[in-house]
Order: structure tokens, then sequence, then C-alpha cells
């Protein structure tokens, strides 16, 4: 696996890079970024991933996350990944919730997307063993935290992994993607119409289903707009509460759904995850 | 003078917000952003000004600046203008460094730039008296910043206005525009090939020439493309040096022209600014 470095910054203390290669499994390219503090020659950081919401790449976080100061005084690696494949060879759909930027961190199985669209084992598999090979990154100290459609991917993802996090963290994710039109387009439109195929995808169906983590931080902005509609964080609260999951979920009055609300609690995120990484 | 809020976001236990007003200087519609953290309803708080550099509208420092936490933390006000008068009907120039994103903070005297490029008495006169009638703002106590044309916007418009402003301090300044092309283009085609009369718009020839503050800071990235050629702080040492002014210069390594730079020191400044401020 050859990876391209195709721009690296000396940014708070550390090395901001952006970087690019052959995907096994979306068959495309894919761009990361990746950002590592100083540390010792022969230092082995943990590692936190940052999954990205709709309509994103890697640099919406990498420009206004505002995660480099906390990273470095933590001694933290941050990774953020594309949200899907991408490329004028690519299936695509005109909505910006599915298709291309919209790849809901599943593995398709229905065409035209099946070929391409397999950001679960991407990031499941494909990614970790790039970053393993090719980064100071101790991968026995890995957490994960993501935004919206990218809080969903973090959720579900540890819990279907919960021997590889030591933590997972969301902002306004995607509580119940089986109850809310982002969510049963898309797992509708990658997965097929099947239901119990979905559930998977899921946090809260994966908890209904016996999958459990220790403990999960949300923030959530209660002027959010998308709120009721599309995020559910009730239905999260509900699915914890039952399987005895210890869901730390705070409403921030007035945030919304963008960058300003997710940079705002940042650095909270991740001295939470860094407490846990220990 | 009506202020218009284009957005406005809850950040930081603040809120940043993008205001547009029609400029009476520029002769055009003018966009600016403030951020203003909580505080208690009667109260007043000291601002700091952000002049960005080349290209730059107030997007730039407003996304990747990383200001909000440092100002909610240090109950600091902070206010980014737009880097020149914009629009179809404003003159303009094909090149990156000239006309439209390019007002260098001169008020021009050349045609046909002279009846909007007045960027020198927007920011000294017009914008301060809109802050002060519509914010809660402390016009006593005021503190300046740029990024490398802004860098030298800060510069010039503190050496000039000594009673204004408290604290200046700028990020990889153009320390001499007499003495570099980014300098001597935009001089000479704002004001005419007399360089007397473009004293007033070079830091170093102000100070030769009597104009004084107590202190300046400024970070200056080892890595940064444009050192030698447009930003040469040497120059601004020797001028402070002969001149009494404690310039504290901070070379830092690896660090380019990126915000990825001002980004790393910008907590330090605000810290810096603060501490005068009181």
């Amino acid at each position: 696996m050859t990876l391209e470095t195709v721009s690296s910054w000396r940014s708070h203390g550390g090395t901001q890079g952006v970087y690019r290669h052959a995907s096994s499994e979306t068959h495309t390219d894919m761009t990361f970024s990746v950002f590592v503090p100083d540390h010792l020659p022969e230092g082995r950081l943990p590692i936190v991933w940052y999954l990205s919401g709709l309509t994103c790449n890697h640099s919406n976080v990498t420009e206004k996350g505002e995660y480099r100061a906390a990273c470095a005084e933590l001694g933290l690696i941050f990774i953020a990944p594309d949200t899907s494949p991408r490329g004028d060879n690519v299936p695509d759909d005109e909505a910006y919730d599915f298709g291309q930027g919209a790849g809901f961190y599943v593995d398709a199985t229905q065409d035209p997307w099946s070929a391409n669209f397999r950001m679960r084992s991407y990031i499941e598999k494909e990614l970790p063993a790039l970053i393993a090979a090719n980064f100071p990154a101790d991968m026995s100290r890995q957490a994960i935290m993501g935004h919206s459609m990218g809080g969903h991917g973090a959720l579900t993802i540890a819990l279907r992994n919960p021997d590889r996090f030591k933590s997972v963290s969301a902002f306004a994710p995607i509580s119940a993607p089986l109850h809310c039109p982002w969510g049963e387009k898309a797992l509708g439109g990658y997965l097929g119409p099947n239901r119990d195929d979905w559930r998977e995808y899921d946090a809260c169906a994966l908890i209904e289903d016996g999958a459990r983590v220790a403990e999960i931080l949300v923030d959530q902005g209660g002027g959010d707009n998308f709120l009721e509609t599309q995020l559910k964080p009730h239905l999260l609260s509900r699915a914890c509460d039952d399987a005895g999951i210890a869901l730390t979920l705070r409403m921030e009055p007035v945030y919304d759904h963008s960058y300003y609300f997710i940079s705002s609690f940042m650095a909270d995120h991740l001295r939470w995850h860094a407490a846990r990484l220990i």
C-alpha cells in the first residue's frame, strides 16, 4: 500500500498532513488527513478517529475542527477520513444526502453502489492497517468520534468493535437511521428494502440486539435544525437506559449543527477520550 | 448606518456573527465578522481588530483562525473586516495581489482605485464608529493584529494612531512595503510613483519618520515561502532597534504562511493583548 503525501503543514507543535492512497475496498483513490503531535522518536501515540458528516470530506474538520491544540497538549493522533469514495467513475446521486459525500459508513449491497461504497470495511479494516504501517500510532489505544452522519458512523463502528475502541463520542449524531429520513433513504438505497439488514447500521438497533460499550459522550445543539426530524437523541437515550450503557447526553442551548458548534466542544471530547486512552 | 446580520452562530460561549452595511467610504456594501463572548448585560468588552492578508475576506480567519476559545476565556471582542471593497462595479485586477482582495489598507489616490479603495479610512474611521454604535465594545480598550498584508495594515494603523491602540501584533507581516514586490506594486498602483507618498503606509518608514508604539509582537514562520522576498522582518527589527521600540520577533521553525501557522499562535497573541487591555 503506497501512501502519497498531498500536503504537510507544521501546526500547533505537530504535523498536519493530507494523504492519498489507492483503496482496495473502494477501488478509488481515497484521501484522509492525520495530525501527529511531536513525540519521542520511538514513541507511539494513541489515536482518535473522527468521522465527518454529510457533504464533508477530510478538509472540513481539518480546517474548522480546532482539534490540534488539544491533540498536541494531550499527545493524540487525529485521523479524519473522507465520507465516501469519489470520482467520475463512481456512482453518484444529485441529492446531498446520498451517493458521493454520503457513504453512511456502510458496505453497500445494492447495484450500482456495492462496487465502491464500502466505507464500513474501509474504516474498520483497510485504513487502520494503513495507519499502523505508516504512522507512530499505538493501535492498542484507539478512540472514535464523529459528527451527524459521522456520529452515526462512530457509534455503530464502536458498538460492532468494542474491543478495538476504548471510548466513543459524538456531536449531534444520527442516533437511529431506521427512524429518520436521512437514514431510511441511505440504508434503503445502499442495502435494499429489508429493514433487518439495516440494524447493524443503527446504533439503537445494535444496542437492542445486544451490542455494548461501557459509556458514550454526546453533545447536541439545542438550536440544531435537524434535532427532531433526523437526529433524535432521545432514542439513543432510551436504548442506553434500557441496556445499562452510561450515556452522557449534553444538550447545548442555541448551538446549531455547524462546525461553530463542533469546534466549541472538540477539546472537551478530546480530553474525555484522553482520560480513557491512558 | 444600518447594519444587516448575514449570519449568527452560537460558538465557544459567545456569538459569532457576520454583518453587512453600506459603506460611505468605499461606496460598496462591506461585510465583516464579530465574535462577542457572553458578558454582563451592561458590560463593555475590549476589542481586538484582526486584519487579513491577500485574497482573504472576513471568512478565512473566522473559519480557520481558532480565536474564539481564547476570546471567550479572556473576554475579548474579535473583529475581522474584509481586505478591500468588492463588487462588479468596483475596479479589479487579474492578479491576486492587486485590486479586490488586496486593498493594502490604503486610501488610494490614483484612478480608477480612488473612488472605492479607501480601506485606511474604513478601518480607521467608519468601521470603529459602526462597532461602537452596535456592539458592547469598550472603545477605550482596543488592540490590533493582522497577517501578512494585514500585518502591514495592523502595524501601520497602530503606528499612525498610537493613542487608539493599547497593543499591536502581527503574524508574518509585510514589514517594509517600500522594499518588496507586493508593496511596490500595490503602493505604486494605488498611490502613484512618488515614493514619498508611500511612507505613511510602511511600518519601517513610519518608525524612521518618528512614529512610535511602546512594543510590538511578531511571529514569523521559518518555513514561510515569502519570508525573504516579501516579508523581511529584519528590516522591522532594525527600525525598532534604532527607535527604541521593544520588538519581540519570534521565529517559528518550519511553520509556513498559512492559517495552520496563524492558528497555532493565535491564543498566544490574544493573551498578550489581553494583558495590555486591562
